[in-house]
């Protein structure tokens, strides 16, 4: 049975805060020095944390599988992230900061290079990302519909950019379920966007219109002269965060993807820009207006994707000195994990479980002396998957009726 | 799958015995003192048993579900307590000690206050338990059946009563899907016991009589004149424990809740009174008997529930003053656990993992140094749902084949 539907029915509501802090990609491995990104950083305040708290490692996906930013996510909110997959093009759309409604149908572009019937280059030779914005924005606004949807363009880096195919109804399930025209090797001539469902019908035909319009368009470009499309989606059918879990939540975030992926489940995502020490502002601010919190932390990730060991462990010991400031807001129920592990040394990220740390009064605590992979195997959590942590959450902060009698 | 689908093919008897002790509650927290129960009481036997044995902890249905006592039983008895809910009235049947059948719908009762068509007191007002009592009996003298049902009566606490309908033949499974009268709300009318399911009609049509003539019987009474009806159910359709584990059990336990629970999945349940010793003293005479037993101890969660600590531990220590009584009985597998937790300091159930040993020649040992919440996240057993506990005591008692060539 999914977890969602076992906890629906002991849902009650209270007047109890959570604070979700994702610092995103946490989870290392050690370098030459023998310790990992945690070890090597010094937390004073998040190592006495650990110590009041109940520690463990959660798995994002499943053993062995590296999560991408939307599953590892989803994961840590509550959802299946094998069950509910969201679609490349969805993710992309987030990803440039669109704001994707239930009507939308979500495509990843290429521009391209089309000579004779036959695509010469798959990336237009990584145009510029200005050339790329402006042909873009010329795109918006020679073709901002196509007979019922209406198109809204989103500029991307280099040869990249996204669309939305908005329709003035919500979409069925499989509505969304075209083939990608990219054919993958130079030489080849495009492929048709194929409806692949009865229901896709009516995005296939407005998808071909959508290339051919855009080549006429781009005619005289002489390498962007053609769009390629990929990862046609629309948004996942997934309960809202608020019906899942009776709870009125905020995204803190200043990376239009998490907001995205955030609004995805149903918060609120106001846009915000700054740094972590803004983001506590604002979750100062808020604070009496929502009884969630998801506060995202990026630059963790990055540092580790760049594979600069001393950076992540520097933007985990900023979070560490802000830390006390969210504390002093007394939350019921602090979390404080990643969405996936990503180890300098992998320059990515990886499959490996994820520090979890929870704090309320109910736990054992005084098992972990430090906030570190190493030490939160032996923590009274476990290693256990993702999905519990919300379920968990929600039991500390005494919003879960008693199961059975 | 399904954990008594993959080994029931494996099951193979021997002459091997099973103890299985439950300790009601077990689990707990650390209170001002920083010590949870477990670790507060003095328990050299406990300890040294641990020393000796394989520990870890058990999630009795998910990670943040508290369970009641049903759930918390039926998964260290080895049944999924989500796919095998139990209705609300067969648990109230239960705990008033009715025996209860595969041709029985159990319903949970308040007597209450009926004016002109509304109910102007859900609970009658609290009437005294001596006073429910008396009309309990009445209504059984007057009301012995129904139609082709017979009508067996229990009297509760103050307001609270249950009622079997006994039918001539076992039940559909979908025969008792009748909806509650009770309104929840003072100053409404009671609501119809309709039946939801086609299966359900004869039950219906029964249910409104047994309200009409119960009202009819009490009708003189100035607070106690109506009865309000809930949590129809029947039994759910589970297997035998002798059937799913190839094992010939006893219960031995002195509150009607416990041995009800066992006599679902099919235990013999002798009633039985008296202290943990006389249950000690039941086990050896009965222990040639017997392959398995279950042996439960109530106290130590009656005084999680009040909140006192320093009484759950002393009810822990009672325990492991008799320990050695049930150790020289030398069973070939030892399992001590609880059903559930029940920290003194929340005074009441909590989803936390609850410690769970498993004593056999087979074991690695020396890892846990005593019987606590903090030794035992580190033991050999790790921290695994409840409905594996059965298996490994089949295999520690060499009833288990091997899966597969």
């Amino acid at each position: 049975m999914n977890i969602q539907e076992l906890i629906k029915p002991l849902i009650q509501k209270n007047s109890t805060k959570i604070i979700m802090v994702v610092l995103d990609g946490v989870g290392g491995l050690p370098d030459a020095s023998g310790k990992t990104e945690l070890e090597a950083a010094h937390t004073p305040n998040l190592d006495s944390l650990a110590g009041k708290s109940a520690c463990g490692l959660h798995v994002p996906v499943a053993y062995g599988i590296t999560p991408g930013s939307g599953p590892g996510h989803l994961g840590i909110f509550g959802y299946d992230p094998i069950e509910c997959q969201i679609g490349r093009g969805i993710l992309e759309a987030l990803g440039l900061g669109l704001g994707v409604r239930k009507s939308d149908v979500a495509v990843r572009c290429n521009y391209s290079t089309f000579v004779n019937g036959i695509i010469t280059d798959r990336r237009a030779g990584r145009i510029p990302t200005g050339k790329s914005k402006e042909l873009t924005e010329k795109l918006q606004k020679e073709l901002s519909s196509i007979d019922e949807a209406e198109l809204i363009f989103a500029p991307g880096m280099e040869h990249r950019f996204a669309v939305l195919i908005r329709f003035p109804e919500p979409l069925e399930a499989d509505a969304a379920m075209i083939s990608d025209t990219d054919p993958q090797k130079e030489g080849k001539a495009p492929l048709y966007p194929s409806a692949l469902a009865k229901n896709s019908e009516s995005v296939s035909r407005i998808a071909e219109k959508l290339i051919n319009k855009a080549h006429d368009i781009l005619k005289n470009e002489t390498k962007a002269n053609y769009i390629l499309t990929r990862g046609f989606s629309s948004m996942p059918h997934i309960p809202n965060f608020d019906e899942a879990f009776g709870l009125n939540a905020l995204a803190i975030a200043t990376y239009p993807m998490y907001r995205g992926l955030a609004k995805l489940v149903g918060m609120d995502t106001p846009a915000l820009e700054g740094s972590v020490e803004d983001e506590i502002r604002f979750l100062k601010q808020k604070y009496n207006d929502h009884d969630f919190f998801f506060m995202h932390v990026k630059k963790v990730d990055s540092y580790g994707e760049d594979g600069n060991f001393k950076g992540k462990a520097a933007r985990i010991e900023e979070f560490d000195k802000l830390l006390p400031q969210i504390l002093e807001l007394k939350p019921d129920v602090l979390v404080i994990t990643g969405d996936h592990s990503t180890p300098s040394i992998m320059k990515g990220h990886s499959w490996h479980p994820v520090p979890v740390l929870i704090n309320s009064p109910y736990v054992l605590g005084k098992i972990c002396d430090a906030f570190s992979e190493r030490q939160f195997v032996k923590g009274e959590l476990g290693i256990f998957p993702a999905v519990n942590i919300m379920p968990l959450a929600l039991a500390h902060a005494g919003r879960l009726k008693k199961f059975g009698a």
